[in-house]
């Protein structure tokens, strides 16, 4: 049952679990205990904190092991602020940070402080200069700037190497999350802080990693606590601790190999789903990306049919289409990039995925997109084609009567409907006309221009309605 | 090699083991992903929490998992001062809490709140009505009480139940850290919040326990994060949560028949170590207390050469006194007590200790303690009971010439020199007669009133002097 959403958390490392094993009966006691089963507890955290230090490409008295990669962020980030808090209160992040890095954003502007979001491409990529000018235009001296080394959902690389010389040319410390990337290789780059988690490696969870350069301020905030140079409070989790950095230094001895088969075959996915599956956008940069994750969305799809589907087929993917959250909102990240979310699906292939598993994955899936698409009564792609003489609708009440105007009603109907149902009638208004939607569903917004995009029709705008939003489309071919 | 500081942390239960490796295997992914692999994780997870919620007492859905027993401390008493924000910011903790509750409310009085600690006897228990005192004469309302539900260093049981009472007619929550006492009971009595660490009880490292009663104020700190209910942010370690719960279930099978037998071991030690060994003082509650831990102090013993020496021999024992300290301060739960800390010993036994290991330690102690204290050149016990009919010394420059006076300058001396210094010379002053110690070492503040105690003698007072305190003492034996 091919696993590929690697992203989210890898299956445990064969090694990390020998480690894991290994440490339970060596590493359980309390390591600033003096009696020999503390010792031996202190020297397994040692040798674990000096693997890992190596690893990150940083001194293992800069290196503190956190209980995840979300608290080392929430942590790392909150110590950084407070430590830099005479400097200023203002915080720069990329538009397409981990969930993580925006929450501990949102804490920091709830305590008073100022956030700004540097935006990103069409791939998902923050343009080199972003940074530059985001510490320019800032409302005041900034704290703390972070950058993700590549983006969890869309695989794109992020220029950190140049954002962090832009940050040092400002004398802001940069915080690079390293979570995605960081079994492909070290960071490069002259950044302050640096974050990564276990199980993103097969390494097991229970383990983030927290790099704070020397000469870095850095205040801990919270209660105090003498472990982990104070910046991890808790009992330190050394069989975790010891499997982590077995692991990383087990899967980047496999990296350079295993990155480009993987590539090969994420470049596979990326080429054939848009020529086997019609209406189907693959998104994220196509050669500056992390080797094992490919992210596309399907035009008229239910992400969470397809993604039940797709598991009924045996294949364990992820999406960032808002039927997936619970928030039912498309993912920030998409948003940001200005994507289509709908039939949103993130391939991310464990190390020693198989060929065959990948091939099989290619071969289901057309029946299966068509098939939701068929449920939802999506338009044919001939339909969509054919209609393109239709004649003008009736003026709906919004129309001035200067122009031919359409109204669809999609009002209470989740993604990807409105879509639907917009392309099911754009034939029928001529060219030059315009089609309005009427939407409730946070998606529209999304997904509305992206199909405008797609199609090559002109998305006139949204304003708001007596409910929902209205959302304009001139037909344009 | 015998372990018997079980209260620091306790080998890995081979259930926690078993269920542990079971769990790497199926636990692994995101549970909150919608695949065969994430739904099999939630299962995992929610029995988990089933399985724990039962031995707590609590819901499952009250009950939150965190990294560690220190984490769920420090969340859980943040997350119930900001949720009772508007009834107050009073924190009544008792004197003698883990250090993880004592650096919480640190943190609370730096942030601007107000802290009141409850004192112990000289066992280390709150008195009955201490806590319902303590609410009454608060500064302004109070918004949290804590009190654990037995002591860490001498095995002391706290009046629960009790101060739950007391907390309740006052309209206060309490919480309980359970750290100690999980293992061989739900804690009684109407407890608002309680928190535990599993590897107390055999089970892994990365799991501390947060319960928290529905209808208790509580508004979580911190970056939100979906997981865990929103109090513990981070992905959640399911194999170790799920070993955590089975070695909890299985520890408790064990509890009764263990209690009775590890208690019947202590009651040989509390009996025995004082019959063996001059000059020792056995600490904390003779009855209330935890089954299987027990804590003495050794007159002119230095604590951290004697655990060298039962290291030496096999032995891996804890202490409370400042010389094992980083600090170089005798244990806060000492202090709190009045009771001496100088060769300061805890035992705590694993479930399944020896008893013949527990006899060799009774066998051994004795010249261990003879050695430390001949090395140090204590007074032989004839010695201390021979110096009676000694005379006045030369008056020192604090004498006012109305009584005899002897001053020892112990200024840059150790733990348990300055009170060796003073047992050498007290014979030397007639009954009546002055002894001023000087003394710059933290554990004479304790120690010294603790030696009068034990001997007999009036304990005057301390002054600060030109350099460190002078501690006064009048010869009455």
């Amino acid at each position: 049952m091919p696993y590929f959403d690697a992203a989210s958390s890898a299956p445990l490392h064969p090694v990390a679990r020998q480690a894991l094993l290994a440490a339970l009966d060596e590493g359980w006691a309390d390591p600033a205990r003096l009696y020999r089963e503390g010792r031996r507890a202190r020297l397994l955290l040692d040798a674990a904190r000096e693997a890992a230090a190596e690893a990150v490409g940083c001194r293992p008295d800069e290196l503190t092991f956190t209980p995840s990669g979300t608290r080392a962020l929430h942590d790392g980030i909150a110590g950084a602020l407070a430590g830099r808090r005479r400097a200023g209160r203002h915080l720069v992040v990329s538009a397409v940070e981990h969930s993580a890095v925006l929450h501990a954003a949102a804490a920091h502007r709830a305590g008073g402080g100022t956030v700004a979001e540097v935006p990103v491409d069409g791939a998902g990529r923050v343009a080199p200069g972003a940074y530059a000018a985001a510490l320019r235009d800032a409302p005041g001296p900034t704290a703390l700037a972070c950058l993700q080394s590549a983006n969890h959902e869309v695989g794109t690389r992020q220029p950190v190497a140049e954002a962090a010389q832009e940050c040092r040319a400002a004398d802001v410390p940069l915080l690079v999350d390293a979570a995605q990337s960081l079994a492909w290789g070290a960071v490069a780059g002259d950044w302050s802080l640096l974050t990564a988690s276990a199980h993103k490696w097969g390494g097991p969870p229970g383990v983030g990693l927290l790099a704070v350069r020397k000469g870095v301020r850095f205040a801990a905030h919270g209660p105090a606590d003498e472990r982990e140079s104070g910046r991890a409070p808790g009992f330190e989790n050394i069989p975790a601790v010891v499997a982590a950095a077995a692991s990383l230094r087990a899967v980047r001895e496999e990296a350079a190999a295993e990155a480009e088969r993987l590539r090969e075959l994420v470049d596979r996915i990326r080429t054939r789903v848009p020529r086997l599956i019609p209406d189907v956008e693959v998104v994220g940069d196509p050669e500056r990306r992390l080797p094992h994750l490919v992210t596309f969305s399907c035009l008229y799809v239910d992400g969470e049919t397809l993604l039940h589907e797709l598991d009924r087929a045996g294949f364990s993917v992820s999406s960032g289409s808002s039927c997936t959250s619970s928030t039912l909102t498309p993912s920030h990240v998409l948003r940001a990039m200005g994507v289509l979310s709908e039939g949103n699906v993130r391939v991310s292939l464990p190390l020693g995925t198989r060929e065959e598993d990948v091939e099989r994955f290619l071969a289901l899936l057309p029946d299966l997109v068509s098939r939701v698409r068929g449920q939802l009564g999506a338009p044919r792609p001939e339909e969509a084609a054919a209609a393109g003489s239709g004649v003008a609708g009736p003026a709906g009440p919004a129309g001035g009567g200067e122009e031919a105007e359409l109204v669809v009603d999609s009002l209470g109907k989740l993604c990807p409907i409105p879509v639907i149902e917009l392309a099911k009638v754009i034939g029928e208004v001529p060219v030059g006309g315009l089609v309005t939607v009427l939407a409730d569903d946070e998606a529209a917004r999304l997904d509305i221009p992206a199909w405008c995009a797609m199609r090559g029709h002109e998305y006139v705008g949204e304003r708001p309605a007596e409910r929902g939003t209205a959302y304009r489309v001139r037909r344009r071919a």
